[in-house]
């Protein structure tokens, strides 16, 4: 099928995909998505397989290939929960991220034309943000409008963009007690908006529909340990979410939510969801606090040196919330290792190794 | 003529209109405003008639009332300026504020309803705010929206809202310069959303569409000295803004930007705003880093004792800057002392004073 469209950053761009199912919501993106390189990462049973719509170019890794490509490392990612994405962030080698789940569709604006989400995440990223002050007509460097009276001169240039934090139509993205009070509720209102927030802000990350510069901020999109073996799930894009603003606003980065939209279709079950988050609801309470609070000091001066402090600063601050604390500070301090190899620091082994398998 | 709806909080809101001119935009507004009590600031020559439309209920000052009611302290009231406005904020018994200039007329949203502005503020300023953490479907109290995943529950019950920004179609509020450069720019972006500033956030505070919670807040709502033997003008909704932000982040109080939209009809002339700005372009890079930097002791229980208190660091911190400061911090001092005359303090000499003149 022709692409009515000129695909922007082709060559610069992996679109990364966790699956436990064969991938058929894919057809309903090929006119978007298959210019592009796809990385999925097969959750679950490594003998199941996993089928892709003809034409699209992939690499899949299930389990056995991460066990493989990290060795002992593997044991950063997660088994059983979509947090296993981000072993797609470390492997690829291309400069920006678009991560989407697989029971996610294409979204109409109110005109009721189609949404082209990663072009519209792609321009996020290209263009600045706006951390240090607010804008009231929102994003300045969209056509029609500008900032306003009142925005200091200094501060307009911007700061470099390091995520676009996309939104969803139809379902909500709720917590499970959420979800159990408003079984019926749908997000039907389209905002045409795309703001940054502001430093010293923190918001909560969904992953569902989620693009980054992994040059910029790649090493601090890990989405922890959860899932299988783990009292924890669906804290993987909230936890990943906190340590990247923190760092973002020490490096003075932008980070960007509002457009583009998804169509979310289908609501996870609410009570296998509060089974896996209800710690999370009280830990939370405790760890919000802490990131509000962090600070990093100034030698830190690259993603990798913030976020093994910030893992410092973890096992410190919420170890004695839960041991289990004490185990994902380490396990953040493994995943900057594996990136570190597999990426920049030893060069060779990570091509070697990278390219070498599962890719089809 | 019928008012087709329910006015609300019709005995605790006046609508606060600086003029120059004969208020024929009310006629637009009618449906709207009729049920309502107006106070009406005339500036400029006091010996010129403002006709109002018949119908309505209101009170008008002109120079020599606000001279005769303050005496002395009137120095702290702007001339030639939309500033004098505040002073309106000063002679109202009501809980609430809503003030428009009289070149707003009624908007239309994307379906080509016309939009009550009023009720969209009331409605803002009487659902909590969400300061100190970000929603990513922005307001969680509105119908069909709430808190997302992520969210802290310990956060969910807001905090009360001091302020209701509200945002213009067609001549956005560009400074000088900008409107130099884009002539031709308008607003026609409607954007379906309100939002909270979160806490340690700056904006741009547009007096042209804005409500407020007197209680809260109104003894920090000072538009400063512009106008008339000033060396400044236009910047007198951004300082009542900023002062009013680190009050409300220093009480737990919120700010909300967003909708309603007004129509805004006619643009400013940019050459003579420039003369009115150009010193407050170079300030406000001094300005706004003060602004950010600023805290209060907890001893400020009060806006009255926070906005002394800020006097006191302005005159410290932007006296340097520039003598004016000195002049304005002074100002922000008699502005509260009126204040308390006219209000609680001295409540039966402002009750005689401020009913008895001009009320029409």
């Amino acid at each position: 099928m022709a692409t009515p469209y000129v695909p922007l950053l082709k060559e610069e761009l992996d679109i990364v995909i966790p699956t436990i199912r064969n991938l058929d919501f894919l057809e309903m993106w090929r006119p978007f998505f298959q210019p592009y390189h796809l990385i999925i990462v097969q959750d679950g049973d490594p003998n199941k397989t996993i089928n892709v719509p003809p034409g699209f170019d992939y690499e899949l890794y299930n389990r056995n290939d991460i066990n493989r490509i990290l060795g002992p490392k593997a044991s950063c990612i997660s088994f059983k929960d979509s947090a296993c994405r981000c072993f797609g962030y470390m492997v690829s080698k291309k400069k920006y991220i678009y991560t989407i789940d697989d029971d996610c569709f294409v979204a109409k604006d109110p005109s009721g034309k189609e949404i082209n989400a990663l072009e519209q995440h792609i321009k996020n990223l290209l263009c600045p943000s706006t951390p240090f002050f607010f804008n009231t007509l929102y994003d300045p460097y969209r056509e029609g409008a500008d900032f306003v009276r009142g925005y200091p001169f200094s501060l307009r240039e911007g700061a470099p963009t390091a995520v676009s934090h996309g939104l969803w139509l139809n379902i909500p993205d709720y917590d499970a007690p959420t979800q159990l009070v408003k079984p019926l509720e749908r997000n039907s209102r389209y905002v045409d908006a795309v703001l940054t927030i502001p430093k010293g802000t923190l918001f909560p990350m969904c992953g569902m529909n989620l693009a980054f510069d992994r040059e910029l901020i790649g090493p601090a999109m890990y989405f922890g340990l959860m899932g299988d073996g783990q009292p924890i799930g669906r804290y993987d894009d909230m936890w990943a979410g906190w340590c990247v603003k923190v760092i973002c606003d020490h490096l003075g980065l932008g980070v960007k939510t509002g457009l583009p939209y998804i169509w979310h279709s289908k609501a996870s079950n609410p009570f296998v969801n509060l089974k896996k988050e209800y710690k999370g609801i009280f830990w939370q309470e405790e760890i919000i606090p802490f990131f509000q609070s962090a600070t990093l000091p100034k030698e830190c001066t690259s993603v990798q040196k913030c976020y093994i402090e910030l893992s410092k600063q973890v096992k410190e601050k919420l170890g004695p919330v839960d041991p289990y604390f004490n185990k994902l500070a380490d396990a953040m301090v493994t995943w900057i290792e594996a990136w570190d190899e597999l990426n920049n620091t030893s060069e060779a082994a990570s091509s070697k190794e990278a390219n070498g398998v599962a890719a089809k």
